[in-house]
């Protein structure tokens, strides 16, 4: 069960390789590929975090240096709280202390957080080195690790600061899903509807047949296998339709706009990202139907689907609507001071409008209250 | 006296406006094209330093409002030493404090320094948004302001944080040079110098001609409209054809080996920029020589334009050719560990080499001692 998936961006093509005991091939395949994707005799450093690098580090700085990399590593603390300019400077400082040099190469092993810090750091250093995403979270796997996106957090917002940096490779080992815990896995499984609300009917139709989508004991491997390769797929889809976030790629933001406001507001503490964001979609499922472009016995089953992956649907209690509002104008999707929203027209199918009224997002938030 | 350069670039492309009282026009030229260089209402961001702002501040602020433009503004302390992640901090807390969104713009008014702290906050500020270079130093208007590169210092190496982000417009008022210090017009003179000799043999041959390059104040206005024209076509050409430095531009770097681990060693103090690349290229000259690239006749008439712009041609007292030769191997430009030098073969011709043995580095600095 190995598959590659294809990012064909004119400047920067890679590929998705998603296969079990990937981990143990990451070097060959670095090393393999004619011409090699890193010479032979690069340095390359590692970027984890302590739990995950315990887990999977040994193995990674094995097959890189099988490969014939010269290989070194920093482990930074785990947490979004973490995804700070000060970590990224102590990115920098190990890069210094190797001396990489603009031949040689990052390697982000873990979730979201450190995958988008090890791109920014690369994207940084010497104004740019390759990097290869190497995501252990369900999370990374189908989103953060693809697509170039890198950045970290201002105190005051998410994401404020980043740059746009593809990876040279992006190497997917479901088998280190194990290890993950299963509120991470359900938070995931929000993206992963998303993609089959937003592009791709044949996967929501595939997760509406499955027994149970909570924990991925319950999964087989060839569902498991399918839901990331479709997943990654409709994100490479995206992505390489618009590099840059012009246009078409705002439709990945689906069940963000809400869905970062809240968990600013909570400071990310007591709730996730992709619960989070399975919040933001149900608010954006009922203003599409408020609107009129969607109809809601679709809407219904996309609850349907984030129930069965035990994901929240309600606003948490103790938030204010008017706080989540007044929060939403400083989202990055802001344009001409009007909020953009991202809602479903159908199965598989979304667009973009900024003209979404302030009462009407009020009326769904109070709808919406636990 | 109004000279527009283009600069090409497939993705990017932007002009270099050469214009006395330039700065009154900002505002007008940006809203003026068709489609508009940056669209009328958005938010601009002017980042300076306390001495430009004081002189030239309110000029821009006017210039931008006229047209229509919301300004705000952040001012830097001065120096090489604030080149820093901290000092881009201030410059995205000002970005938050002011709401900037992906429409809006950044202006650099100031120095290198401010123009490549400015230019990295704004190409990761929300992931990129638009920078308009407005230098007021010569060096800024010749080199920094031109090509896209950003960045801020490590405090153990110049420029290793940093990012390829392109102007959106670079305007450069010759008049402003009348409040430049006498000192960084010479160094400024430097990398003039370095256009002829690396690309240009005209406008060697023009300075060569010239009474004095020591002060502005001795340039008839044609001269130094001349000069910034033809630096900011060398410079252009050269980005055009090679964006990223994958090779060509290498030549850019021409004296700036040597130099930037002078400036290094000396903790940029007591010494700047262009007097250090001045060394840098006379080194580069006497190792060209050596190997039987360059005519020692032509090596000696970069050296008396040099002279003649008054600036250094020995190592400074106090420094050691080993504690040089130890620090190049640090330098961006080491590729698989070995130092690159850029070096003259004519009047306007240059080439890159990794096979300047460290024998001859050292015979040559030690011949360079003061």
């Amino acid at each position: 069960m190995k598959a590659i998936i294809s990012v064909p961006l004119p400047q920067a093509a890679y590929d998705i390789v998603v296969a079990p005991a990937g981990l143990d091939h990451l070097g060959a395949w670095l090393a393999a590929a004619e011409p090699p994707l890193l010479k032979s005799g690069q340095k390359v450093l590692v970027v984890s975090n302590p739990t995950v690098f315990r887990h999977y580090g040994q193995r990674v700085l094995d097959s890189l240096q099988q490969a014939g990399y010269r290989v070194s590593h920093c482990v930074l603390p785990a947490g979004e709280r973490y995804k700070t300019l000060r970590s990224v400077q102590k990115i920098y400082d190990a890069a210094l202390a190797h001396r990489l040099e603009r031949g040689s190469a990052m390697v982000a092993l873990g979730g979201g957080v450190i995958g988008d810090m090890t791109g920014f750091a690369a994207a940084t250093w010497l104004r740019g080195i390759a990097v290869v995403q190497v995501p252990t979270s369900l999370l990374a796997m189908v989103d953060a690790a693809i697509g170039g996106k890198t950045g970290v957090n201002h105190p005051q917002g998410k994401n404020l600061i980043g740059a746009f940096h593809q990876p040279r490779l992006v190497v997917i080992d479901p088998e280190v899903l194990k290890t993950l815990p299963a509120r991470e896995f359900r938070a995931a499984m929000a993206e992963i509807i998303k993609y089959g609300v937003i592009w791709d009917g044949e996967l929501f139709e595939g997760l509406e047949a499955a027994q149970r989508l909570d924990q991925v004991r319950y999964l087989p491997p060839e569902l498991l296998q399918l839901i990331l390769q479709r997943s990654c797929q409709a994100k490479a889809d995206v992505v390489a339709q618009d590099e840059k976030e012009a246009g078409l790629r705002a439709i990945l933001n689906y069940g963000h706009t809400i869905g970062h406001a809240i968990e600013s507001l909570m400071q990310y503490r007591g709730i996730n990202h992709g619960e989070a964001v399975a919040i933001g979609m149900v608010a954006a499922a009922a203003i599409a139907t408020q609107l009129g472009w969607w109809d809601q016995a679709e809407a219904d089953r996309q609850h349907q689907l984030l129930v069965k992956a035990a994901l929240p649907t309600q606003i948490p209690a103790g938030l204010a609507s008017d706080d989540i509002v007044a929060l939403l104008s400083t989202d990055k999707k802001v344009q001409d001071g009007r909020v953009r929203f991202v809602l479903p027209k159908g199965i598989g199918q979304a667009d973009t409008t900024d003209a979404v009224s302030e009462p009407l997002i009020r009326s769904v938030l109070a709808a919406m209250a636990a």
